[in-house]
């Protein structure tokens, strides 16, 4: 293939992020993307989708998805929407023949994620979904080093993915606060990002467990997103029926264990992904605050310099350093890993290449979400 | 009272620490502590009795405790000797009116805790509890800040303490291995800090639910302990009958919840116990080693500074600063925390005062501890 | 001006960036710079200016630079050249009536400095250089705060840039190592933008001197630049005579004073540009490898809560919050500061505003690397 | 010698500090230190004196340092006092034939130094000089590296020591801010120990030139010192004739630079005590606010891990790990290098050693701290 268009469905918060990627791909990926466009934005409104277009840089937009997936010029859909609107999109892409890229969760269940899965399968399409974090070059590296056997065994992880602005009580009831559109809270939203990176790093979680709770019972009907200013004069209050905070606990397959916690109420947590993994050779620590950083320790370093080594990522040495930054503390911020894997999913599809993760990790994840929120209703471990 | 002379029972790696903590007491505290002596120290063996008291400065000693516990010129005994003996040793130093401080975890089991609190009680003896971390002064005053109302609900709780010693395998099996005197592993060992910090700041736990796994299963029979040189050509091993790694998750009374992870298998971590804690209101970060270090999130910063201030402990300001370091910055160490604790309790014994943590603190933490192992068996939330 | 045609002359290591900045503009600025295109790119080598354009993403390309100058269709000129270069492009560029962007520092001397910026300004065209850091947010907001008053007087500056690059002794001797071609070492390379950084937000610096060596006096002749692979076997070796290391103390107009080091042979430091600063009222710290967080200090906190607060910018509230990142801690990158850089001079270009930092600043900067140079020679304090 | 008596003069701020580290040397070495005593405290005024003795832990106290130095049973004086007596006490301590352990910095010029180090040197009895850092665990490790060639040649050294409480416009007049009893402001109370540093890592300071300056030009005349309350309404002030900040470059003999700013008016620093030490094998950077961290790298780290490793320093396999503490990171604070400090010296009495740093260390640190003062007033590099 040596053309390629791309379709973006949704125009809100992630919908730009994927729009600016785009634009970096071109920018660090120039050559092999010379004829690729982001070629037509869908927004159900159609006042929200041209000011979308004109926002994200489109020529083309429309308020009704549908009519991009018809569009025959397009052969690949990034799909940017409420968790909820998901699998009907997936699955009419599916039939249109497109090759996907969604946001995650997958779906709102296992069993939706699985049907989403099945279809692409069957219909041989490339399907990839947004757990951009994987993407990071520093998690690249600690995934090549786990790939070159440099933990020994599994022993154990532990991670967090904590925000703050959930503590803002006139912050509106977004569709982010309502369990029908988004099908959990801080779990779905930023624990699967944690629950992904501990399938990528170390196996398949066999059980967990998990305890979750909702402080801030009800928020202010009214407009506005992540990051923008809201009016604070609302008359009217909805509930808000998703965990504002979930802690759990996870068993891996082969033998390791591990802990995660998610949370909108962490004060002085901003986008706080962290994780630290350990085998019975060596430990990692890495936070997306410092999205360059990875602190390193084996049992090899000499007896006197046993520590944390603080890598900083960069330069031909590590993943993407020959199409990334060529030195070593240049430094990536939030676009660059949106943009590998939107790089992806395009060299996959023009090369015919295998794309991870898959609409298969997404089942994974939908499964072990189902499996947390089934250990919160009859508390007790519950086998993913 | 105007004189107390002390006994030490232990001359191990703890006995040590509280034999270092004396002469700090002396050195901050020397006004009031001028007629308090730590006068004779008592250890199991007679080789070992006499060489302890020469490294850590006794003039007199004993192999058998029980001849310090029948001498009139001792009012206190501190106790550091393996878990399983804390009963013994305690029960019969109530019987001989002696007020005490004994190490952490109280008892192998909460009857057991409790039957020695009861005693303790009913001989109206001042009796503490060696959770030496919560007499840090950043943790002083982050109570002080709980106290005075700054985090407004508490919302969550993540903790862990995590060692790397255990990784090697040619470390001896000494008693920290063995359950029928240990207890448990690391849960006990370290993970009954990071519960008793939850109970000191948020209030008390409700249930608990724990993972925890063995992946180094025996361990030579050979000497040595703590930071010593051992000879890694042992013939014979012993098994490991404790956890290397345990998770938990907890649940408190006033609605909130929380994890931890205790690991001695956690490749580049030394001595790290890290915790925070977030209310609906601030949050709190601390990590032991940067000990004098407290990152503070407040909601009420200005908008454009909210972040995490990381705050240097010391100086009059701050809980203990009339008598530790004048400036912050300076810095205390290991043993400082240890000297407060002991301070304390010889304050309370010369001036009546009431001690905490207190008996009743190791009881509830030895509550704590039974329902996690209780979880572990019956692999369900257990309350405590 | 509703469109806007930039030509980029140098397709090198920063070539490359303003390119990947350029797509990022189209990204953040998307509706702002609808009609803004990367035209053409001149690069010497007629086969390095078509691998060029194919590399990043252009379409048209010239081996002549003059060329890309006489096309009328070209407003804009980013000249992404060694120093040496600068002058003789800036003037014809000017002579064309183009609006130029350069890199840094501006000319090998400052009487050619002041002689680009005087042809600048009559010819009218708006004219910037490219000092990206002071378009990071961080230190945007810095400088907001500086506005504000927040600093009190200002009392003293710290700065330093070190890699380490230059360790490596089989690196090539690249033009960064020829003072004919880039006028210093460290000193121009580096040092220049923490200099321009003490004027962005002290003011003018009134004296200087410095001391400055050089440790590896020979390097390979041989091809490759920052971050390539290079081979290991060069025969020939030519010498260095620019600095590797350059310490300077600075005296400010208004009293303040300072220090810089820069070096190319610090172990460890990849990319490392921190400062702090501090005023009679607060203090402030920022390090490149960070790039997202501002340490702020304040005499104005509560006595138990002064430290260093550790804001993460990013949102509404910070500097360019509207059209970078909307959360804090999803994290700006090295190209962010370029976007916005580019973005500010196509708006000033197009909506006729005034740039900054423009040529004057520019000149500013060489007569401090000037005075420097010369208090090398004098080993003197040389004023500005 | 098995009996050694201790006197100290002084029982301000740093007295108390040697009367705590004498408590921990008792702890941490209390076998080979049985027969050691803090016996008698001189301050010059009576109840000053009694006051002290009782609040340090001493049973006998004067008045009159003379007194104490014609005690035949003392043997070794710890000298606490401000900087314009060193030279008095420490003459006729050395003529009553007294070994020495004298605060730094030991004179107020290089001059006096000198005759006070051939005095001592003639006299033949031990001498040393509190330079406390040099026995920061972390440090000690560094020189050992440094020993051992780890560095390769020596580049450049960075180094600040700053703290904050100067910008208390209200803190009284001490000495510190008195050119007559202290000799320098910032320089010589904080500036000496990076100075010292540098010695002590990278060899004899060559040349120096600074820049200094004082913002805070008058302050009360009232009492209190470090880490007290003060009242805040004194009526009258007196002048400050010292510096409050102090920026300098070195020349090292063996062709090292380096830079230094000490500083009493950094918002934020508290006792932030800082360096960075690069050779063209290997960095290091330390923080004193970090005590027990040492980041090193080397250019002999694998490609893909080269960063600065975190150590965390204690236990028997770094500089008195069988002392201290066994086990890293349980960690040391500030009274940790000043006991290390006085069993030294101690030690070096009892046994017969020699004693580094010595008075020869401290006549080169006042040669040093000269050619800066006079670099300040010449306007010149200086020669040491």
């Amino acid at each position: 293939m040596n053309e390629l268009n791309i379709g973006l469905i949704g125009a809100g918060f992630i919908g730009r992020i994927h729009s600016i990627a785009f634009q970096m791909v071109k920018g660090f990926f120039a050559e092999k993307t010379k004829n690729v466009s982001f070629k037509i934005l869908a927004e159900d409104n159609e006042e929200a989708a041209r000011s979308g277009a004109a926002h994200l840089g489109f020529d083309e937009w429309t308020s009704n998805y549908r009519e991009l997936l018809e569009r025959k010029d397009i052969q690949l859909v990034v799909i940017a929407v409420p968790n909820n609107k998901h699998k009907q999109i997936v699955l009419e892409a599916i039939d249109h023949g497109k090759h996907i890229l969604c946001e995650k969760p997958l779906a709102l269940s296992a069993s939706d994620a699985k049907e989403m899965y099945d279809a692409a399968q069957k219909a041989g399409i490339k399907h990839g979904i947004g757990f951009n974090y994987r993407k990071v070059q520093a998690i690249l590296l600690i995934k090549r080093w786990v790939d070159q056997g440099l933990f020994g065994d599994m022993v154990s992880y532990r991670s967090s993915f904590m925000q703050d602005w959930g503590l803002d009580v006139s912050g509106p009831l977004s569709w982010r606060f309502q369990k029908k559109i988004a099908g959990s809270g801080s779990l779905g939203d930023l624990g699967s990002h944690a629950i992904d990176m501990a399938r990528f790093l170390i196996g398949e979680v066999s059980a967990v467990i998990g305890t979750a709770s909702t402080h801030i019972k009800k928020r202010p009907i009214s407009a506005g997103g992540f990051g923008q200013k809201h009016d604070t004069g609302a008359a009217k209050y909805g509930k808000v029926d998703v965990d504002d905070v979930c802690d759990m606990l996870m068993e891996f397959e082969n033998g390791a264990q591990g802990n995660m916690v998610a949370s909108r109420l962490a004060a002085g947590r901003k986008n706080h992904f962290e994780f630290e993994l350990y085998g019975t050779k060596a430990g990692v620590f890495f936070d997306w605050e410092r999205p360059n950083e990875v602190l390193f320790s084996s049992v090899d370093m000499p007896n006197d310099q046993s520590g944390f080594n603080r890598i900083l990522v960069g330069g031909f040495q590590h993943p993407y350093g020959e199409s990334l930054w060529p030195i070593p503390g240049m430094g990536i911020g939030f676009a660059e890993p949106f943009a590998v894997q939107l790089y992806e999913i395009i060299d996959a599809v023009m090369n015919n290449k295998k794309v991870t993760p898959s609409f298969y990790d997404g089942w994974m994840i939908n499964r072990v979400l189902d499996a947390v929120e089934s250990s919160l209703k009859k508390r007790a471990w519950c086998k993913v």
